[in-house]
């Protein structure tokens, strides 16, 4: 590859991409700060793009550079810049809201109606060379956080956001419906943060359910085919000696899938919680006689806000979650394109993409 | 009509009701409390159990007594009785917990799995002369709130319990769906008790909507044909001004049928709850995907608990709540079929029932 | 008084007040608006600077200028401001915090340590002509509301912060020390918007309770001489008829007497909440034990944030809590030393300055 | 010691302790269940008890057991009993409440007047050989927590509590004043089972703090003669790398003394929480306008309600906390009255009294 200035992955249109030289970004604001990407993790997200060419109101009209799961180095930063300083390792909550908006003012920036987040259509992303953020976003890594982790801190906050959804309470009892990467750290987060007493990880790959078992030391549960939605829930009370009274006190799902949804709702003990963090499906049958009797709380997550990075960070820092075992492999950004296909094919856990030179 | 000692309205079996004499209740209990009833209203779950035989898990296997919303005067009391003393005129809160699982010493015992229901099988109900009770769930009625009022309660108490579900804001926005009793009491509860700026109630029927507009000074919205779930949730914000940004704030669907709670789903904003109260379809497609990029609180609400009855009485002694209105005929015991059958039909609002002589 | 330029009332040092022509703001940023200030309430804060200098840690090191809580005329407005234009009529929520803390990010600007603050020493504040602020704290006033109204928004969020700061919930009983501006307010949104089935007012001064019955629907206590605070606390459950299991709910103290905030908590049934809006003394001497025992909540609200000036303002416009009886007197701009004066001798409950001509 | 049937510790009056044997209890209730007492630990409130004669409004008035923190072994059950089996080792939560007052039906039985609780005069407690429990308040204890630390399972659920109320989130920052039994446990539950990310241990005893440091891992921080109560505050602040913004956001005080109540405050960040667990002096002076401008939480914690004492078991059981160290020493029940002397000495940490054979 040819070192250029400001080389970039830009998703032309559906199952086109193209290496690009872009214009390398410059400072404007007082509180502006230019990060060299170094690592990209590649997100479902981007590949749906890739595969689909929307998700939901987001359509891709035009080029735009995919990637928003990042950590890099600063270089250069406005003169009111506190923060962080040029050299400084950091991570980057790639979402920048109005801040003025009832939503800002109130909180709940994740629902802002002017956000400007990375790699949502139109707006570019941070698989490129400088990426331009303002320093409210940037999070420095601490010593003895790798830039590797640092690259996991953006799935990491999306399922601490889920978490604090859920209002996940020690002590309870907590299943997690996927054990794809947000899955996994959904549960390793409820039960190494948050304490969860018991925490059980459901999925039909073996393989993932052995992964979960053995990297973060939570209980498995096979889903087979044959049951329906209420007799796999049923069932998973059952295998952990649950009843409704005694039933799951909160169930996550990871998957998107109307079955796993269901299966969920059914494991819940009367006034127990149910939060979707999985883009999937736009429309789930759900059992709306059992929320009403069980008088259960479905609730969804959506991206972070707040100071869920900064707790996200924490959490790698102090030892209580562990994301490197979640990285299946690191790619040159030349090999980019052929990243994108093996995730596209399900291969691997989390891929990382190293910036350009 | 031939007076007997307990005379009572029984379900046979499905479409069969027929009157019999019971065996009057005895004081067994030092807070026992036999209470002479005086009226009854008619609910949608009596006519259900007469015309399907069942609710969910609730299944008519022997004959039963039906009724569960009533107010009487009290005849005998135990020996520790302090609440209410013979003579009292009450109303009844009809569900006897068990006080002693985890639900019950954790202030949810309407989830309590020993719950002892009137009306719901194999538990008699209230459409009888004499009727024993815990002085715990009889509640005095204030001398300025009618029997015909007392008997009002119970639903009063069914709206407030959700209300409460949703946590209600003062200044806030309200959709409910379904004009009926329940629905109304809701909007009227959501208006005049917990200071909603918007109050607005949807329906098929004109006049169901002008009844509410006129009782109750909500505003209404007439449901058509023609739309799907999602255009008539924008429409419904459109009529009233709103976006998504300043979506509704809270939905509350009394119909328990899917389009009107699809609907209702579309037209809240960012962290809406919405709230199933009526018992209606056991499934419904809900578009999940806009439960969770919206972060949306879908909760369900399940008969009373704790101080909603108290609160229910206290609002309609304060002049908050009238729920006279909403008393469209009074027949007399021996007419309880024929009342059955025009409720069945979609005839009136709610109609009760006189206690037998 | 000769029309000057941007005529102000400044502080100049303890107890010396004078006029002085400050330069007219200019639109810097493009969501700048130029207000011209209509009217002006005398605030408690203000009237303490100018007889102490001081109110905790904003001192008055050099002079500045009084005055925040204001209604005016939009006469200027930046390239992309949208939510106001020139010739509205407006009220200013007279704070502008920072955005991007993390108290900012997490909806609690109030606490913002970089919070910029009208007539908090040494930001100028708004007993001027020409007033400058973000469109973001820019309310219109609806044609319902006149100026007069409009200027006592302020006091009015106070008031609504404060409820909102005790969770006040419907049909609950509360009780409010202090018949100033701030308590009357507390005690007008816990009644009418809250749905407090109870709220009584305490004062010392026969005439201001008086009025607040008479203006406001609310029950009075007269506190007199002669009990100690428990006795004070106990006797006010009597007089209601209430007891310690149920006792108030809620217990608000806008006058920041240690007698009082005593008074109060003695008040309180278990589980219920306490909260501080009066600024006053720096200590009390508070019964820890009555705290513990019955698990109190005591708390503090301070200012206003996110949407309390949506909510005052809503408030007045649908006729839920009425300010004007509020306004004791209003004097022109050149009356402004001896209005001062007035209010520091206790005199009429709500004086307002016209702006300049 | 003769053997007798019902041998029992008696407080006759204020210092002066002695043996008697009592009528043996018998099942009269079908859930009633006789536990022999194994093991007890001695209470601060016991000693109090012992040295004063009172707390609060209990007042020694008759000859009354002492004990409540107890384990022991079911010899008896009612005929209904299904919780436990004669055979079971168990421990007891002491109090058993009216179950139907509103408070209870509330779900904070722990308020309600009629609560019978064990060594709260002039109610016996479980010093005794044979005490008579419904089944509703015996936990079973699991294989692998021993009697020993089965009688310690009433102060873990009285930190449980504590913590509780304080809602401390996974990742905070809490400080706990007091390195005592309570004090200890409520830090190891802030750390261990609810995620605290800094939790940090205050007394003026180093070796507490040093046994602190080395069981359960917290920080510490020796408080020494000389500063101001805000002096205080803001250096442990500083020693932990803290600013009011970014303050504790947890305090926590099991000393009851004023001086340490008011520094703990000074440790909080805006909208910080602080929960008074220990009994203490009845009144403190607390820096009410810090209250008000930093909008603090001040709560109490008394007792436990709910599934308190589920998840403390649940807690040792699965090893989040240790508590067999707080164990001081173990004595036979004819020692009962030195361990008392022992005790009000202020030697040992948690001295268990074991039953009488």
């Amino acid at each position: 590859m040819t070192v250029t200035k400001n080389y970039s992955l830009v998703l032309q249109k559906i199952n086109e991409l193209s290496f690009e030289d872009r214009p390398e970004p410059v400072i404007v604001h007082d509180t502006d700060v230019i990060v060299q990407i170094l690592l990209t993790g590649i997100c479902g997200s981007d590949v749906h793009f890739y595969t689909h060419g929307r998700i939901g109101d987001f359509v891709v009209k035009k080029p735009f550079i995919l990637g928003h799961e990042s950590a890099g180095i600063v270089t250069k930063v406005g003169s009111e810049v506190t923060r962080v300083k040029v050299g400084d390792r950091i991570c980057l909550e790639p979402g920048t809201p109005c801040h003025v908006c009832s939503l800002c003012l109130g909180g709940q920036y994740n629902h802002c109606a002017k956000m400007h987040f990375a790699a949502a259509p139109p707006v570019d992303g941070t698989l490129t060379k400088y990426f331009k953020i303002s320093e409210t976003f940037c999070y420095k890594l601490p010593d003895n956080i790798s830039v590797d982790e640092g690259a996991l801190m953006e799935p990491l906050s999306v399922a601490v956001h889920a978490v604090k959804q859920a209002e996940i309470k020690p002590g309870s009892s907590v299943v997690v419906f996927g054990a794809g990467p947000v899955g996994l750290l959904v549960a390793a987060v409820a039960k190494n943060a948050y304490g969860a007493a018991l925490t059980v990880i459901v999925d039909i790959n073996k393989e993932r359910l052995a992964f979960a078992k053995e990297n973060f030391g939570v209980e498995t549960y096979l889903s087979v085919k044959g049951m329906t939605a209420k007799e796999a829930g049923n069932d998973l009370m059952e295998v952990f000696n649950l009843s409704i009274e005694r039933g799951f006190e909160f169930a996550m799902d990871a998957t998107g899938v109307p079955y796993c949804i269901q299966s969920a709702l059914y494991t819940l003990r009367p006034r127990g919680s149910f939060v979707q963090i999985g883009m999937g499906a736009d429309n789930a049958d759900l059992p709306i006689s059992t929320i009403c009797f069980r008088e259960l709380n479905v609730k969804g997550s959506f991206r972070y806000n707040g100071r869920d990075f900064e707790q996200a960070v924490g959490l790698v820092a102090r030892g209580v979650v562990d994301v490197k075992n979640l990285i299946s492999s690191k790619v040159d950004f030349a090999q980019a394109k052929d990243a994108f296909e093996l995730v596209r094919q399900g291969k691997g856990l989390k891929t990382l993409i190293s910036g350009p030179e």
